[in-house]
């Protein structure tokens, strides 16, 4: 089935060839894998259409519930999901694509992940990974270092440790979260005397023992949505989940976390866990970690760190001060699919203390036995791929100095956009960067002025027709297809806490030039002048302002 | 860095050459590409070494916590990863590997996964997958169709819907049981009145607000770990998730279940979930599911059945019967990565309802906004790859009648090595094959007479030896590395259900053949033949029981 000259019924043996015969180099899938081979880049920009179609038009392609009664050519195969599939995917690695998380991969990541693939590794066990097994402790080992910074001897008699274990790798920052506070809420709540644990007992019968009326987890209104799921899987309920509101740096304000904490206990409810956020995911700022570190002690409650996307600035000697306190954290998450340039599919959890995952242990008769070193038995997943080998490669590669460059080149090209924004009449600079992540809208000139002006329902007004004009720009630059930024609400203090709609951009990708920002500011004035509804409005409205004020002052 | 006149230094210049230069078909990483996709099975059988190195030496090449502070060549660091890595990884692809669910990958998974990888796409929302999110759609429609083959309509309704979903696409079956008995949980627990429900106010509220003492989840002794880690996780705690014993068979005993349901309820305990499981881990048996369905029906339980294994026998038109009731389960989990022949990490949990899954919906600012068809409010992860692009492209090339005959040779084949241990004298099939699982040990045939005839005492003694005979045997050949079987411990009705080592075969590998089953005996004879200590004194207490007997007997 594999080759050209298969006959379409499907006997044993012509499927023995799909797993024995390869694809030769002059198949379609062989060319492709040789163009992409050969340039990516090209590849990505020649085969992923520019301008959006819409997404009804797409779903009629996949619209077919049944599984084929007749097997397929894979030449033609391939070139239904070139046209289809590729064709519709999102250039996710465009330097132009400044709106999520994603950037350009390393080209090494692409022939290892080959490897990987092939070895087809299972990390659950030792008996189907072998050396991965070290290599993934190891790995674990290397972040616990970056963050921790424990001596030799350390690392010595616990990376490789049967019954312990210095974190744990999943499939992303969502599994990491809710690995760290699964194990923040069993080890609140451990075993003591007759009570064996809520891991074995549950809540209800946790809750009776230790006598607590409810549980709490507290993290600013910037935590990350993953947060809430957990607090919902893990039964302690998404209101249990308490958002503590943010300054003006979208950073926890200490004073109501501290209030929080003292309205909570006079409660007779537990904070079991103090999360701090290393990088939001919608501003990119840091939340005071020493303090909360400070905090939590004070508490005696877990502090979790969520560093999925800042994590990776640990690598900078230059800033890695911004992070300060993080190695004050019992567990912190960190996305190596994000600022460690791996692809989709790798997060991490790392421990202070390895003894903390014992909260969590389980064992099988088939694996995972006592004294074995499977992973499986510390993890929230069961069978796993060998992805830990693709950040392995990437540290030795790159190694820390080049992370750190990328890293500096990121948050610097942020500064220098920031400044195009600010620098720029019509833009409005929402939130500065503190990492690479940075929100702005667009505000003509007079407009700004029309706002310091306004009565409250007039600025009301107006604010609520820019979120629509802001809505209307990024729809429209997505559409376009040249370059796309995201959008998100968020509260600022300036406006009063209003909602507001926001440009949201992430300059992770190194193939990102500051020609490419300028133009991004120049493509949305463009397309803000196509609004026929919000613009005209704001204008009508700014003018109505501004000959007011211009009126009352004469 | 990618290619090999790179400096050793780190200039940013040198790292954007990382992200734009590919690596030359003559560079190390380069050729070893080619050398895989010529020939994948060479790769692995010359890469990998045969015998296996005492795990204590393997960790020694992966005991430096550091992050390099110099990088290094691509070739030369691919070159440490074939003599260290690849080399002390498991062949799990080999045709003589039978002891875990892995298996040979079709070819075209190679150059498929590469695009895959090169396209780097989130699914969590749109803006990152675009084509990839009505492709996951659809393939998760394929699964339903598959199992509750409901109409057109249904799926014209349903598959493509911004508000519902018929499952959800994750990195493998722990995550798939954990997002079924959490949706379950859920909906048990539901919104009512001022209750906003348990995802909301959390276990403790929800409990008042039912009136129940506790929850439970039932399942047979066979179930997989990773439901009680379900059960911890949930905060049911592990105690309540219920181990119902099974019939000699391995199928779960209904006299049981029902008798311990009407228990609960007289405890006022919510059975809230029950499990039937299609191809246990260790036995691939199946339950009686639609005994399970009924009894589910009766009261008023969700109904889940955990065929991560067993559920593409469906695509048998042969066996499927095997699997009849999965049409009437609530939930299933599936796993692409067993026997559907896709690398790992795919698994997916399907329901039948798709109402069912708004029990954990979920929303955020910037992504997931309500109405969107964003994948990620309905799922238990975060950002994902596109793995289900794989599985998609396998289902046209393959086919379903082309995964059939995968299917039903691998039954058959596990019906014929059934047959070889049944007739050999030395061995004893232990449990028989139902789907293309087996599990069996070595006993002499004077040992097999002399159990019959020892006193409880001789046969208690016999017993334990031959559990450490079989481990003997085991362990060595895996050592050896010709071939690898696993083991487990399982209780059988015919030796008093105390507990009994034996062999575990999966015979999924397409390539595995009758010839390498047929040696898998000849050496494992061999094998216990070097036992110094379990094997003689088998020997030894045989003869004293059969001695003795004749000696009676005179």
């Amino acid at each position: 089935m594999a080759a050209n000259n298969r006959t379409a019924d499907a006997s044993l043996e012509s499927l023995h060839r799909i797993f024995t015969v390869p694809e030769a180099p002059d198949s379609t899938l062989g060319l492709i894998e040789k163009e992409l081979s050969e340039n990516l880049n090209e590849f990505l920009r020649t085969h992923i259409a520019a301008t959006e179609k819409p997404l009804a038009e797409i779903e009629k392609d996949f619209s077919d519930a049944g599984i084929p009664e007749v097997p397929s050519f894979v030449s033609e195969h391939t070139q239904f999901l070139l046209n289809k599939l590729v064709a519709q995917s999102v250039h996710t690695a465009a330097p132009t694509f400044i709106g999520h998380m994603t950037s350009a991969l390393p080209y090494f990541m692409m022939p290892l992940s080959k490897i990987m693939i092939a070895l087809n590794q299972n990390l659950v066990k030792i008996e189907t990974s072998k050396a991965f097994t070290p290599l993934e402790r190891q790995v674990l080992g290397m972040l616990h270092k970056l963050i921790f910074n424990q001596n030799e001897s350390f690392y010595q008699q616990w990376m490789h440790s049967a019954d312990h274990s210095l974190g744990a790798f999943c499939s992303g920052g969502t599994i990491a979260n809710i690995t760290a506070l699964w194990v923040a809420r069993n080890a609140a709540l451990q075993p003591d005397g007759d009570f064996t644990g809520v891991g074995q007992q549950g809540l209800l019968r946790a809750m009776k023992h230790y006598g607590y009326d409810d549980l709490a987890i507290l993290v600013s209104e910037r935590g990350h949505y993953s947060l809430k799921k957990a607090a919902d899987v893990l039964g302690i309920g998404r209101d249990s989940l308490i958002a503590i509101k943010t300054d003006d740096n979208n950073r926890i304000d200490l004073d109501e976390l501290q209030s929080t904490l003292t309205d909570l206990n006079h409660k007779n409810i537990k904070p079991f866990a103090i999360i701090g956020i290393a990088g939001t995911t919608e501003t990119g700022n840091i939340d005071p970690l020493d303090q909360l570190a400070d905090i939590a002690a004070e508490h005696q409650c877990h502090f979790h760190v969520d560093a999925a996307w800042g994590g990776a600035t640990l690598m900078s000697n230059k800033y890695r001060h911004l992070l300060k306190g993080i190695e004050r954290a019992d567990s912190i998450t960190i996305d190596a699919h994000k600022q460690l340039y791996i692809p989709m599919g790798a997060g991490m959890v790392i421990f202070k203390n390895p003894e903390l995952m014992t909260a969590i242990e389980h064992h099988a008769e088939y694996i995972l036995r006592k004294g074995s070193k499977d992973l499986g038995s510390h993890t929230l997943e069961g069978s796993r791929s060998g992805m830990a080998m693709l950040l392995y490669a990437s540290m030795n590669i790159i190694s820390r100095p080049g992370y750190e460059l990328l890293i500096n080149n990121s948050i610097e090209k942020a500064h220098y956009f920031a400044q195009c924004i600010e620098q720029h009449p019509d833009f409005e600079l929402v939130t500065c960067p503190e990492l690479c992540l940075l929100t702005y809208r667009y505000v003509p000139e007079n407009t700004q002025q029309a706002l310091q002006q306004a009565t409250p329902e007039q600025r009301d007004i107006l604010l609520e027709l820019l979120n629509d004009l802001t809505q209307f720009i990024q729809k429209r630059q997505r559409e376009s297809g040249k370059s796309f930024v995201s959008r998100t609400r968020i509260t600022p203090e300036k406006w009063q806490r209003k909602p507001t709609t926001v440009f949201r951009v992430v300059l992770a990708n190194p193939l990102t030039t500051t020609e490419i920002l300028e133009n991004v500011l120049i493509e949305q004035q463009q397309l803000a002048q196509q609004s026929t509804i919000s613009l005209p409005e704001i204008v009508k409205l700014t003018e109505e302002i501004i000959e007011k004020r211009a009126k009352n002052d004469r």
